[in-house]
């Protein structure tokens, strides 16, 4: 994980610079680090000593927001939140979001398939990319700004460079999707007994409510854990799982009376047995903090972080499973588990007390990458691969897939100058 | 466009005998053509006499419905249909839908990115495929089969297999996305003064209904002459645009009257100039059958039907400067115009009375493509590339992007066996 100082840092301005930049390193075999904006979770962007680090910073600001294509084109280099507040003056929302928006930049987001918070209604980064162009290690531009939903022209090169790492090409623009803001936003906390009365309640809640926009599971130990840190008293007791609900309405009271009804049904089913509705921003606020991570590793330092994902059916068997496998392999393991449920997206946390937090998160990972893989998970859902889960990505992908990716890679990057060492196994 | 018979036909029952089959002719360096249920428009997967064909026509059925994930699993030769109708009798829909479904297959639809009736809503076949198996040329077997929407595993290679038309890999099984079925549907045809009204209209129904799920625009010239065919007097005269609308709803008042006072506002801002709502089903059925191209080809042979796909904006430009050059270039031309304008997507039907219909299609492509390029738009929206727009493609892609692309099929395909002719521009 360590970032090292890299032999010097490139920070062209426009994608021009990046193509010469790029052909100039290729000539000289040097191997480059594409840069985003430093918060990603895996080591994808961190340089060797031996490395020149290509910063994308300086390629930054939103060329182009069409009102009837409903798309965003900007540089690679531009702050999430930037992009979002942009969208925002028009009057439209770029779907994409995440904690880090004030500091990560589109193009990381699209190199790592950025998930985030409203992929059960928007989909990933992926979903919300209209075109792109890329730079390839001989300084080729590979790709098209285009904002058209319908293309069909033969394999699509762009679709190769989402979610790799910097491994295949580098970003220089992109052209985004932006969808209608939301006039209204319902949220309920919900306390339910076991995860099958969270499936129902999931089913529940997408036949019902077409905007559904986050359906997030706390289990118990995460929930009374983060009510802890923020001396929230939401529910007397941890519930075996508690549940966020929230949805994008029209601001309509038929809307809302439909959310209370969605609700009622659930607590009359017994899939819920306690529901808060927030009656202030304060409150609302409050809601979100107990699943909100932010200073959960400075209070316990060395806490493990894993973002998998598996079939929503699958999450709760998993947890359990996961669970029992750290505690007889890693005695005195603890587990906090959160997720968004309707990606299948689980963030096991795990600490292991007394232990060199380097060391630990490699101990844990060989207990449940193999049994993620077994399951037919995904070992990385939204954190990406990096060097962090490189080793690992044989249990998520055949050796076959693996096989296939060089020699793509060795295709478009003859030279290996892309990020070496990065997502694909030594 | 001519099919050949081929040398011989393969017709594998499961992806294991794919697998065997095209390890074995790229052992004898052998050419083959995947052939899906042969409704493409573009040639595709028609063979030449030296290739073998191999059907996915027995590769069929589907394999699992999972509720909880919103996902159907599914061998790639399952009709459309089919699938359809699997996922309808569990309540949900599948979102893929176009007008060959009772003889296109899912795999088919993959390999074309298959665009058709619900993009508005749904996207293209790529916005629905949650994960993909691929048999590559060697044999070897690439992608995985899951049903989870956030995943961020480093260079997605089953990206890259939609829309390849079988060039660069030949897919066996794909796991796609559910969604709920929706419990109603509103439509209204509409009569506009002219384009830039379209584009309000278009503004106007995105902001107003969730469920706007199509927005079909027919030019004077095609309605009328559709009209004549259907003996339809749904207007008595042609107005310069009309335009389908429609709305998925949950099938409650609320939504009926906002959709009524969507047409009413539309009305009063002089964007509309005339609109019908269908009393019954057989006015409703009416009003798609002057949309439908069905026998349009047969009433007029020898028509050009062009899917072209640029900006919503420039749709209106783009089609008046096309009918300018056609009747520069092809005296005696006539052109009619559909499009699915919220997709970007424009039919452009061509007729060169006394042409041979054969020699026609490359004489407009040649006058049309290349305006096409310089407008940065795509030849191809949802047909794809095939043999009949191969020689074009570089209207759409820069030599860069194919230059790449032709290096990718090479380290896949090296022997190249894989749909030789087809897409890539000789």
């Amino acid at each position: 994980m360590g970032r090292a100082e890299p032999l010097a840092v490139l920070r062209p301005r426009t994608p021009e610079e990046v193509a010469r930049a790029m052909a100039g390193l290729n000539r000289l075999s040097q191997t480059v680090v594409p840069q985003g904006g430093l918060t990603g979770l895996a080591g994808g962007a961190n340089p060797r000593p031996q490395d020149v680090a290509l910063s994308l910073a300086g390629l930054s600001g939103v060329i182009d927001i069409d009102r009837d294509a409903r798309s965003m084109t900007c540089l690679a280099g531009t702050p999430l939140a930037e992009a979002q507040a942009a969208a925002a003056a028009e009057g439209l929302m770029l779907p994409i979001d995440l904690g880090a928006r004030d500091s990560c930049l589109i193009g990381g987001n699209i190199a790592t398939n950025a998930g985030g918070l409203r992929v059960i209604r928007y989909g990933t980064t992926r979903a919300n990319v209209l075109g792109l162009e890329a730079v390839l290690a001989d300084g080729s531009t590979i790709g098209a700004l285009r904002k058209m939903i319908k293309i069909s022209l033969g394999p699509d090169l762009s679709a190769l460079m989402i979610g790799s790492e910097g491994t295949i090409g580098t970003i220089t623009r992109a052209v985004l999707r932006l969808v209608p803001q939301p006039a209204g936003r319902l949220t309920a906390l919900c306390a339910l007994s076991d995860f099958p009365a969270v499936l129902r309640l999931l089913t529940r809640a997408r036949d019902t409510l077409p905007g559904l926009s986050a359906f997030e599971a706390m289990w118990a130990s995460f929930f009374r854990l983060m009510s802890e840190m923020r001396g929230s008293t939401l529910f007397a007791d941890a519930p075996p799982l508690a549940v966020i609900i929230e949805a994008e309405t029209d601001g309509s009271d038929a809307e809302r009376l439909r959310f209370e009804a969605l609700l009622e049904a659930a607590i009359e089913a017994g899939e819920i047995t306690d529901a808060i509705l927030p009656q202030s921003l304060r409150e609302l606020s409050a809601m979100w903090s107990v699943r909100e991570t932010a200073g959960m590793e400075q209070a316990m330092p060395g806490l493990v972080n894993l973002d998998i994902s598996l079939p929503s059916t699958d999450l709760g068997r998993f947890d359990e499973a996961a669970a029992d496998a750290l505690r007889s392999a890693l005695p005195g393991a603890a587990t906090f588990s959160f997720g968004h449920v309707g990606d299948g997206n689980l963030h096991l946390c795990v600490h292991l007390p007394g232990t060199d937090p380097e060391a630990a998160i490699h101990e844990v990972d060989d207990v449940i990458y193999p049994l993620v893989g077994r399951m037919g998970g995904a070992i990385s859902a939204e954190h990406g691969i990096g060097t962090l889960k490189r080793d690992y990505l044989g249990q998520s992908r055949t050796a076959a897939d693996l096989a296939a990716l060089r020699r793509v890679k060795a295709a478009l990057d003859p030279n290996g100058i892309l990020n070496p060492g990065k997502v694909l196994p030594l």
